[in-house]
């Protein structure tokens, strides 16, 4: 045992915008789970997937009771789970809200079952349903896989009530550059890791000034223009719950202002704020560029600039 | 609907080795779970951690049948739930194995049960046991959340049979350029397009050689030495799964070959790929940097190198 660092928040899960912000340390991927239910078609996006089982082959999820579509899923004895690929952000999206019909919304064929198999996904897993468990506010379905798909790509993932995708590391120790890298290699690596570092860097200096990085995102996108929910929906990757959380704890901190039209803009405070934010966020990189000569930045930015394919 | 891509792989479960990699395809995070039980101290690494219901407060998780630890798990009536934080593939590696103590391992603190808490992660859900559910080779863990901590940082990932760490992209639009970006703002915003830029290019190359980025690392890392299945582990960010399953399928092919000692080397026919690897991969790189002069390359360098504190 040893000294603890202090948490951020912590308490009794009564306080649920705190306890939804911890749940959302743990990472998830996400996944559109669909079916077919009396000759209706129903998908939703979900990130509450967890495989259980090899032999036999169980995966759960689990489903809002009070959901629309709960009384298909836990009745129509089958059903699709597709894991999604990091391009799919729109169709998480789309599918994240309740929709009439939301198989309209996406590129799909039908399983053995009728169940949605969506298009350019990474894996699929068409499953009967083996139980319905109860799980307090959610209905849990547990399936037995019978047939599955796998695809190349990298997953959507889901962390901290944002988008994510998966990044890299360099692997440990020499075994990367032993062999005489040459200078592309080299180059590569060295991109990675400065990349790598910087990023570190800016997210603890972030972390120090005790705004999220979700509501650093809000004030940088309302700075540029008034926006509603779905708007910023649009524009970040940030998930619809976490902009309603964010949004309301900015209200109470006087930062930003609803209109009786539903868009939302930085009030004076917001605007000053976010100028002042911007001001330590170029002094800070202008400190981490500072002891390097001006005509090897400028080749540096023609370097990556082209890499970019600007 | 519409034309759907070829699977990698696809079919019935009972071809567990590529279940198992379809199942790895979605992302999840790392925890470790603990409890007390008979005076004793348990703590296990497991990814199949969900979050299930805001009222009541309840999560899963589920432990394998045969696992040494499960009857206290079941029996114990509480766990701790500690979500890993980036830099914490060492505590996961550790309580992996099966360990007569696992709680030597790390730094903690007891929970209001007895229960561990781990210094230096991302959150801490402390849970009473509200119901063990079957789940074929698995027990399914529902608990209820009594007390939660969140800390600041970042999650690790484990997808695709290896860690993973969580990516960036630059927000959609002009929102972060609009007002007239310093200089060393639009260089920090350079540097993340041109690595994610590359990364996506190198890993489509990656895809059309026809290997995983696992037997990638692993032909990598062996032509560099022969190693252990634990040497590999403690170089490389892959799973100790997904290792074995990727030596056997290299040794399949040829590739790998294992001594009476368990160390593993590459064959000549490995060796060979993964020469030819390595020219495919720096021919590659020499294309992207093709039309970039030499004086700008080594410029590029120098702040790249200048940035890592090289």
């Amino acid at each position: 045992m040893s000294g603890m660092q202090t948490p951020a928040e912590h308490g009794a899960p009564a306080d649920g915008r705190a306890f939804r912000r911890a749940l959302g340390q743990f990472a998830t991927g996400v996944t559109v789970i669909g079916t077919v239910h009396e000759g209706r078609g129903y998908a939703m996006a979900a990130n509450s997937f967890s495989a259980v089982s090899l032999e036999p082959p169980l995966v759960l999820w689990s489903i809002r009771k009070e959901s629309k579509s709960a009384p298909a899923f836990t009745s129509s004895g089958h059903f699709s789970i597709n894991v999604l690929e990091e391009a799919q952000t729109a169709v998480s999206n789309a599918l994240g809200r309740s929709h009439e019909d939301p198989l309209s919304q996406v590129d799909w064929s039908a399983g053995v079952h009728g169940d949605p198999l969506l298009s350019g996904c990474l894996a699929q897993f068409e499953c009967t349903t083996e139980s319905v468990v109860d799980g307090g506010d959610h209905h849990i379905l547990v399936g037995r896989v019978e047939r599955f798909a796998r695809f190349e790509g990298k997953p959507l993932l889901f962390a901290q009530g944002e988008y994510g995708w998966l990044g890299r590391r360099s692997d440990t120790g020499s075994s990367q550059l032993a062999a005489a890298p040459s200078e592309e290699m080299l180059f590569m690596s060295l991109l990675r890791d400065a990349e790598q570092h910087m990023s570190t860097l800016f997210d603890s200096y972030r972390r120090q000034l005790g705004l999220t990085p979700t509501a650093t995102r809000i004030l940088n996108h309302l700075a540029h223009s008034s926006d509603t929910v779905e708007g910023l929906q649009r524009s970040t990757p940030i998930a619809p719950q976490a902009i309603d959380d964010s949004l309301a704890e900015l209200m109470q901190a006087g930062l930003v202002n609803r209109a009786a039209t539903g868009t939302w803009s930085l009030t004076e405070q917001g605007l000053a704020r976010r100028a002042s934010l911007r001001k330590g966020a170029e002094e800070f990189t202008a400190r981490q560029l500072d002891n390097i000569p001006a005509n090897d930045l400028a080749a540096a930015e023609r370097v990556l600039a082209a890499l970019c394919g600007r």
